[in-house]
């Protein structure tokens, strides 16, 4: 075994699938690209995730506790990072980056129509924010695009490496 | 787009790495599966991860504050799933499962020498642990093994389907 230094441990266990998350806020949407998130609870399904104070989305995830995940497949690599270096404090990330906000059912931030799954959430836990900008997300209605066929997620292993998912193996699993 | 069961939504979001967790109780070592982690702060690493508390390790998370987390590669899928479905209230499962505990530098749980990285954790926030079973852990020291080139991460998708790492891409992103 080899030490490993400390500021390199999120390399390892960052690569969820990298995911965008919309926000709207007197009118307007925001989107942004994030990684850190995980399930909470099956059903309904929690989220929790880290919104860092420093992103634009951050204060109207804030304000307004609503939000869409979108699930974007490899196709879509190179807008979801264009989405990651840009803010939109400066500029309209949809217009910019083609990506097309669709109306949800439930909450207010739009769907991503390129994302083969789009998930509607609502915040429903605050106490970590304070000290960590963890929220709890409650989601409230799941979509996915039946047009896309076995999308292959991307995976951020920092500093622009991403891992594509490969094969598929089936195990003798107990666990859901 | 089409509505998906609510149900179904973390086969979605879940597809960080598979990892174990170890924890020793009373001289005790034991391991379980697990899915549910992300990423909270860069340096030093805070990682949130839930433990259900029907898992015989969590009275030993709560008890000692005190685990490891090991990430395991494509050829130990196996084994892996094999500890997911059992519990270390029959059986010791290192012994069972073909798995070497290895002494941690910090704390008491042991390493396991088969993963290609191991990252010894005490808990650093308990708060979201009664409603969420949601731990908030902090790195303490992280180890990889040289040996071992390249691995693959394996990635729970519900009821025994795993996807393995496939092609690394890179772009141009400033996201760390």
């Amino acid at each position: 075994m080899k030490g490993l230094p400390l500021s390199k441990v999120y390399q390892l266990l960052e690569p969820g699938p990298v995911v965008l998350l919309t926000t709207a806020r007197k009118g307007s949407p925001n989107v942004m690209t994030m990684s850190w998130h995980m399930m909470v609870e099956f059903e309904p399904p929690l989220v929790a995730c880290v919104v860092s104070s420093a992103n634009h989305s951050f204060a109207a995830l804030r304000a307004t506790r609503q939000c869409v995940i979108a699930i974007p497949a490899r196709g879509l690599a190179a807008a979801v990072v264009k989405v990651g270096n840009s803010s939109g404090r400066n500029i309209d990330k949809f217009a910019a980056f083609g990506l097309t906000p669709m109306p949800a059912e439930r909450v207010a931030p739009p769907l991503v129509a390129e994302c083969f799954a789009n998930l509607e959430c609502e915040v429903a836990d605050t106490r970590l924010v304070g000290r960590y900008n963890l929220f709890i997300l409650e989601v409230l209605k799941a979509w996915t695009d039946p047009a896309q066929k076995k999308p292959k997620t991307i995976h951020h292993r920092g500093y622009g490496m991403f891992v594509v998912d490969g094969e598929t193996i089936r195990l003798k699993s107990k666990m859901r």
